[in-house]
């Protein structure tokens, strides 16, 4: 059960010019769903993107990867659910090319024009005849204000769909950036079986809109852990179409930049959020925030140990505020160097831990009415400088291991 | 319930010269229970130890390592289980320091000659009246053959007590090994809420008995993982108490150096597999065995990430060959750097994945058959270079959640 997460509602959702969306059943792997999404973009429009480090990148991520090599202007995503096309080798990669090969004929542009993503089950070959069969039930469903239905179509073990839409205003003009996303399981920083796709009308130059996408995913989705594995397919693209009146951000220092960069992040920290609300057999959403560390990779460090602990993680969800494993925990990400009597460690507000130990003003009563609610920050501070570092994440409860253990049956 | 791991039996634990053992009911956390064990050591005997790495060392940790470093010879180890005294802050090394004084007088010796351990539940103060007034019935116990006994007395969340005896001969003269550990959860590589203690009554240098504990670790608890987590109270001791007829080890490039070492991995071996075999929750034990990486670190972090990856072991429990779940953790390992395409997969003896996908002679009815077995090996071929290296683990099952959530109520 998604914690304080709702799903989107089609009039919260603005179309974005410059982007259609099509979706399709294919019965890639089950009959009767959504699971197969088009989205066309018109003549002009930017995309940039991260993909998984994971060294088994799937097929699809390969592909994205060398068509975005080529340099052209993109015309269309293709993206399906059911199937990862991963581990598929040669002919998993002649699947994703056949693909987008099957988009360029029906929409008119080359195969290289097309960015293929796929999520589902990995190892199993992509059936790409019905994917090739859906294709013109998409197309001919290609609309502005289908960013709810496509926002369902990517869902994987995902109980709620995740969509969320901001304006901003540039240099007086409004400019729209709208992003769906999907993850719930597989969820680790630097990607995870995740999907994200945020559009803006905005024009943004390939360079700005490059740094502009690796910074976002670096304050979004590389800060949300489910289970600590990353996925051979995860993708994040962001897409500028120019297709409203602003003018084109070509600077990273300009104010137009810092406000479309804010709205971005402020989408892509909502869908990343709505992930851990939406992990598997979640029950709780905690905030790992740690501050005044030495530096940020060892703010990072602490925070996902805490974050991707087990026992961390089974303590939430029995509601009990065993310290002993956050410290535990924190212990870990700092080895024989941090001081672990200079540590301070709050849950929401309240001081709970100090000088290695128990706090002096702490009871646990406190501690297990704060346990009791379905949001919690862990709150740890390191006293050793001036940097800072977040994570989200949930807790991890039988249905974790029941989804886990059923998911293939 | 444990995977092929039986109750030990008294009489296949040999006494060890020099190694007396007394057990006591303590009333620690639980009543009616073994809880506190009194090992007293022989004059001359010799004790070396590796510890956690955690930051957050528990008080008995930091006394033992006060004590060692004062470079006395050891008479006693004290360890209770029902409370870790860790995150305890000052008091709770008062409370250590004073356990040993206590034993210090009882058996006539100093304080400093005198190491205590500590597992259980941090963050709770160690109730240091009753382990003080459990120690005379500890003293009236000590006895030789009472290495079963001392095995139960240090378990916590163990469902099986482990102990392990060998017999080796050094020059023709023969020696014995008999060790005993405790842990379950919160284990991971570098040791993990894990106790064991292995003694023999060879007699061995002080810079080789280092020598031996450390690679000793390093070959056998290094190598288990439950939960990824480490703890903050892991010791692992090594005692020799030279009251054996054999001659001094004073070289690692002896022949009676290789023969006591190869008895006290094959030792520390058996009680680390017992660990995983006895994991919270497990039903299956796996081995992970990484080969031809390009370096043993490489090599290590494949078979860590593999044997940790929640995904993998979810699988595991559900009997499920989801090869893509051991790719993807294989490619978490490797980076960007590593070609996953030349990589081999072996469940047991059957190829289930080359070049980067499924094997061409692989049908999913061989994996089903290996993986509803008690003991699986997973194989993986790096194909990179020479060096191999090895994890033991288990799977993640409900009860592991079960065990997790209800541990402190």
């Amino acid at each position: 059960m998604p914690v304080n997460l709702h799903p989107p509602r089609a009039e919260d959702l603005l179309p974005v010019r410059g982007v259609e969306l099509g979706i399709a059943e294919a019965h890639i792997r089950k009959p009767n769903r959504k699971d197969l999404l088009l989205i066309r973009l018109a003549e002009g429009a930017r995309v940039s993107g991260v993909f998984t480090q994971n060294s088994f990148r799937a097929a699809p991520v390969r592909v994205c990867q060398e068509h975005m090599a080529q340099g052209g202007q993109m015309r269309a995503l293709l993206i399906n659910t059911g199937c990862a096309n991963a581990g598929t080798g040669e002919p998993g990669m002649r699947a994703a090319r056949a693909s987008c090969e099957a988009v360029a004929k029906l929409i008119g542009c080359a195969a290289n024009q097309v960015l293929p993503f796929s999520t589902g089950v990995i190892l199993e070959e992509l059936p790409r005849d019905r994917i090739i069969a859906g294709l013109p039930a998409c197309v001919a469903d290609l609309k502005k204000d289908n960013w709810l239905a496509a926002s369902q179509a990517i869902m994987t073990t995902d109980t709620v769909s995740k969509a969320v839409s901001r304006h901003v205003t540039l240099g007086g003009k409004e400019v729209t950036v709208t992003g769906i996303a999907k993850g719930a399981g597989m969820i680790a920083p630097n990607m995870a079986t995740m999907l994200a796709f945020i559009a803006t009308d905005a024009a943004v130059d390939y360079e700005v809109l490059d740094a502009m996408v690796t910074d976002a995913a670096e304050r979004s989705f590389n800060c949300v852990t489910v289970d600590g594995d990353t996925s051979t397919n995860d993708s994040f693209m962001l897409i500028a179409t120019g297709q409203a009146d602003a003018k084109e951000i070509t600077d990273t220092e300009s104010p137009a930049f810092a406000a479309l960069h804010g709205a971005i992040v402020d989408v892509a920290t909502t869908l990343a959020q709505a992930i851990a609300r939406d992990g598997e057999g979640a029950t709780k959403f905690m905030t790992v925030k740690v501050e005044r560390a030495a530096s940020y990779d060892e703010a990072k460090s602490v925070a996902r140990w805490i974050a991707q602990s087990p026992l961390v993680k089974t303590a939430f969800f029995a509601c009990d505020p065993n310290l002993g494993r956050i410290l535990a925990a924190i212990g870990n990400a700092g080895g024989a160097a941090m001081d672990a009597s200079k540590i301070d460690v709050y849950l929401d507000d309240t001081l709970v831990s100090e000088y290695g130990g128990r706090a002096m003003t702490y009871n646990e009563a406190d501690g297990q009415r704060i346990m009791k609610q379905p949001e919690i920050i862990i709150r740890v501070v390191l006293n050793r400088g001036t940097e800072t570092a977040t994570m989200w994440t949930c807790d991890y409860s039988y249905d974790y291991v029941k989804i886990n253990a059923d998911y293939r049956t």
